[in-house]
C-alpha cells in the first residue's frame, strides 16, 4: 500500500500516522464499531516503527477517535456530534439536537418508578422532602448508537400522564408542552462535570466501564421561571460536543 | 472502630460504605492527594466484604472522589471548582473563577513561542494563513492545585508584549486589557470536549496518563466582536464543574 510517511518531514512521524489514520475514520475506511488494524498490520502499513503507531493511536484514544478494549483490540467509536447548549432562553431537546445534526433520534426506555422526593430533589422542584415523584430512565440514541442515559425527574400528581406514555424514542420536551401547556424555555442550575461510567451505565451505552462521560445536572424551567423537571444525563464522551 | 454499616438498612451495603467514604473525605480525615487505606483494611473498618468495598471504591473513582494508581494504591482527588461559564457577555477569566470559588489562582509557565498560524488558526483570528503568532502555553493552579493547561494564541504583531512579560501567575485576560485597551467580553466558538490526557498534559497536571478531562476549544472576542486571541485548555476533569 503507498503510504506518505515521510522522515524529512516537518511534523513528527507519529502525527504523520495519526493524520493518516484520522483520514481513514473520516472517509470510513475504519467505520464506526469496526476494529482496526493491529500495531503489527499498522507498522507494515505506513513503514514506521512500532513505538511510533503505538504513539499514535494512543494519541487518538485520547482524542476520542479509537478505545482499546482489552485483549480484543482497537475500534473505532462513533462520530461525535455538535450542539449548541443556550444560552439560558434557548435550550434544545436532545430530538431538536439530532434534527440539528442530521440525525435520527431515538430511545429505549429502561424504566419508570414512582420513587420519594430527596431533600435536593425537592427543593429544586419546588415540593416537600417525601412528595412522589416519577423517574423516567431511558437511553438516548441518535442514528441507532447509544448517547446518553438519562433520568428524569417529575412531581408525580402533575405528570401522572408519564406512568402511561410510550417513551421510547418520544421527545419528552414535547410531550410535557402538548400535555402541560408548559414549554422547556431555560435552565437553572445547569452543571456539567467529567466523570466515568461505571458499570451499570456502561452496559446501557455499549461502553467499557471506566470510559469518560460528561454528567450534566439541570433543572428544566418553563417560560414563566417555574421548575418543569429535573435531569442527570450521562453523555458519552466520544460521542457529544458541547457548543456553549 | 465504630461503623455505621447496617445489613438490614433500606440501602445497600456498598452504598453506605461509599456514603462513609464520602464523609470522610469532605472532612478531611483523607486529605487531597493523601491514599486512603487498601481494601483489606476497608474491609476491617467496616466489617464487610471484600467485593462490596470494591465496589464502592470503584463507584467513588468513576464519580471522580478518587484514583486509582496501578500497583500503587488509591488516592484522594482535589477538590472540585465550580464556576459560572458566561451567557455569551459574560465571561470569566480563571483568576477570576478562583476569586470566586475563594481560591487562589496560580501558574507556571511551560513555555512560549512563534509559531505560523495554520488554517484553522488563521480563519479564527482573522489573519492569513502563514502569519506569525505567539503560543503561550501555562499550567493553571488554584490554591497550588495543577487545574488546567491552557495553549493561548495570539497575533504576533499586536501582543509581542508577551513575549517579554511574566506570565507565571498573571492574568492574561488582565494583562491584554490593560496593553490593548480591549477587554476580552464574549466567546464564540466555544465548543467543549471529554477527552482522556495524553503523557505529555499529564505530566505537566500532575494526574495519570489517561484521566478524563474537560478540552475547551475557545474563541475571545472583544466588546466590538473582534477577535483577541484563541484558547485550547486542557482542564483536570475531577477538579471541575461548568455551571452553564
Amino acid at each position: 500500500m503507498a503510504t506518505k510517511i515521510s522522515s524529512d518531514a516537518s511534523i513528527s512521524l507519529y502525527q504523520q500516522v495519526m493524520v493518516e489514520l484520522k483520514k481513514e475514520i473520516e472517509i470510513g475506511t475504519y467505520e464506526p464499531g469496526s476494529q482496526i488494524p493491529t500495531e503489527a498490520e499498522l507498522t507494515r502499513i505506513y513503514s514506521v516503527g512500532r513505538v511510533t503507531v503505538r504513539r499514535a493511536v494512543d494519541e487518538l484514544v485520547c482524542q476520542g477517535y479509537l478505545t482499546k478494549q482489552q485483549g480484543r483490540g482497537t475500534f473505532v467509536n462513533a462520530g461525535k456530534m455538535t450542539r449548541k447548549v443556550h444560552q439560558k432562553d434557548d435550550i434544545q431537546s436532545f430530538s431538536c439536537v439530532c434534527r440539528a445534526n442530521g440525525m435520527k433520534a431515538g430511545g429505549r426506555l429502561i424504566s419508570r418508578k414512582v420513587i420519594s422526593a430527596d431533600n435536593e430533589l425537592a427543593n429544586l422542584l419546588s415540593t416537600a422532602k417525601g412528595d412522589e415523584l416519577v423517574l423516567v430512565e431511558r437511553v438516548r440514541t441518535a442514528d441507532g448508537i447509544p448517547v446518553m442515559l438519562e433520568n428524569d425527574y417529575f412531581i408525580r400528581s402533575e405528570f401522572s400522564f408519564l406512568e402511561r406514555e410510550k417513551l421510547n424514542g418520544a421527545s419528552i420536551f414535547e410531550l410535557v408542552s402538548d400535555r402541560t401547556g408548559r414549554t422547556p424555555q431555560g435552565s437553572d442550575p445547569c452543571t456539567l462535570e467529567v466523570v466515568r461510567a461505571n458499570a451499570e451505565v456502561a452496559k446501557h451505552l455499549s461502553i467499557p466501564a471506566g470510559e469518560p462521560m460528561f454528567f450534566m445536572n439541570v433543572r428544566f424551567l418553563d417560560a414563566k421561571g417555574l421548575p418543569l423537571f429535573v435531569g442527570h444525563q450521562y453523555i458519552v464522551g466520544s460521542r457529544y460536543i458541547f457548543d456553549i
